[in-house]
């Protein structure tokens, strides 16, 4: 048993809590929103965002999260990848060297884009970083449908001592040494999750789904390389398979904001009508950015970025990718 | 303009003579079936196999496999895997050296688990052989939906020359160097979706299934390294793109035979009530055989054929690939 504490109370970092609570561990979680610990300490329920399900016993909630992390032989950090910085800077000065730190933000942070793994190693460089990634709807783990998911970091020990912590007979854990890769693969898949949005949107069937979900892998997985990333991480759980999930699994956020693009909504009007952004939306941008920072062709992301950001017609950007140059398969 | 030779009629060689014939190109089409070559030629249909689609002008079809190759440019051949061999004896002897062979047939001929390419060469030494694979409905492609695939083959000219002719702004064809991999991939990938639809048929969600997706390309790569092939193209449009495609498009009879084995029915059952059996039956067989002859794991394929031969329950396959030792992501 080990004491665990957890760094927000997302859907994600609440299922992840309820998931270690129930291997047998003592979990504190740490929740932003004063809401969201009261109904988890008195109704055992996170009614903000993970209503109708009921959490373990072992786990309790608190907005202090110095309290949280005292005495935690692990932390795993579940924080918006926007507000990483901000959360740990407050905390990082007074916590042990060496503690094994889990990372499952996904996204890159605005404006420096780097991958979460990256901020906690800055504000917090005694922490050993392993990041968790794959496709996992947080409802499905939570249901105890079969999910597998990768757990990777440099430190090949603290791969495994994640494998072993977070492992059940329901939710296996591969582990793997390339952090970059798996972070890369978890915010880019994003971006291609919209482009799949959009080809639903202009009623477009499978054919070019399974197209666009290969192309897609095939220009993130260029990028990783050229970024340092291990190009066969991207034909894993955390790059096809999470992309696989997430284009063709229950309608995401990304997906939902393709379909609407499609339909002839601007991203302004999106936007003033949803209370959340997409997070493929900064992506696409950090995106385009990247790929001009390390030389690399990203067709579909650009694509998306001009359909976003200037009011490309969703028809004419699939016709400009159908009709690019003929190419081989493989090309950096 | 080149004169085309198609052997084979079904949905998918119909669909490509058609392309061709709209692409200028004049087409004969070969089809076994008396009925076939009649309503293609007094209806322009095929009312066998590609129902209700009215085919292009510039293509005839005849029973004369002999008629069909006379001063041909090009041969296509779509013939299904078992009868490849037959078909091609009668009539190779007669053909130019040098002739452009486009193979669309999926899958490895019985016993010798050869893939198509490897038995035409052998058949038909003097052609220059081309795979020509990929994530594509015959039914999209013939109504036109945007659809991306892939010519491989060693002779990289003939590769090209192959996207020339088959290319227009709705059939977008890659090329690529690894027939061996292009083949394997789809081929293998029917085993993959028969436990796609066992999935269904237990009734679990999108987390199983993306992970099952990607952990059978895992393993189909694995198998396909060992026999000779670029792991990467196992991430490409013939690999992870017709996986997708099939694992998560309109149901296949692969699929549809998964949701009934994990239903309860039998193969046996199944069969005396299907007029054919799904490829990935054979496929399973014969993944096993090349998986013992190079020395490689392939835990879901054994899964698969353990339900299909030893009356395995479904539900104990899925128990039993989760609760495997915990791995590393890549392995070999």
């Amino acid at each position: 048993m080990t004491r665990i504490a957890v760094l927000g109370a997302g859907s994600w970092g609440t299922t992840l809590a309820d998931l270690l609570a129930r291997n047998g561990h003592e979990v504190r979680l740490w929740a932003y929103e004063a809401e969201v610990v009261e109904s988890i300490n008195s109704r055992r329920e996170n009614t903000v965002y993970l209503p109708e399900c009921r959490l373990a016993e072992g786990l309790t909630a608190t907005s202090d999260a110095h309290a949280v992390l005292g005495g935690a032989g692990l932390v795993l950090c579940a924080i918006p990848s926007h507000a990483v910085r901000a959360v740990l800077k407050g905390v990082a000065g007074s916590l042990p060297e060496g503690l094994l730190c889990v990372s499952a933000t996904k996204g890159l942070e605005p404006g420096s884009l780097k991958p979460a793994s990256e901020v906690i190693g800055e504000v917090w460089p005694g922490a050993r970083v392993v990041v968790l990634s794959g496709p996992s709807f947080a409802m499905e783990v939570f249901q105890g449908q079969p999910t597998a998911v990768c757990a990777a970091s440099r430190d090949e020990d603290a791969a495994r001592e994640t494998q072993q912590q977070f492992a059940t007979a329901r939710f296996r854990v591969y582990w793997s040494r390339d952090p970059l890769g798996v972070e890369l693969g978890g915010a880019l898949k994003n971006v291609i999750a919209i482009a799949a949005g959009i080809l639903e949107g202009l009623g477009l069937g499978f054919n070019p789904r399974a197209a666009l979900i290969t192309r897609g892998l095939a220009e993130i997985t260029r990028l990783g390389v050229a970024m340092g990333a291990d190009p066969m991480t991207f034909a894993g759980l955390t790059g096809m398979g999470d992309l696989v999930l997430t284009a063709t699994g229950q309608l995401s956020r990304n997906r939902t904001l393709g379909v609407a693009l499609a339909q002839g909504q601007s991203l302004a009007d999106y936007t003033a009508a949803h209370r959340t952004v997409a997070e493929g939306v900064g992506t696409a941008r950090a995106a385009v950015e990247l790929g001009v920072r390390f030389g690399v062709e990203l067709p579909i992301c650009q694509q998306v970025s001009q359909i976003l950001f200037e009011a490309k017609s969703p028809a004419e950007a699939v016709k400009d990718l159908m009709e690019r140059a003929l190419k081989m398969e493989q090309w950096r």
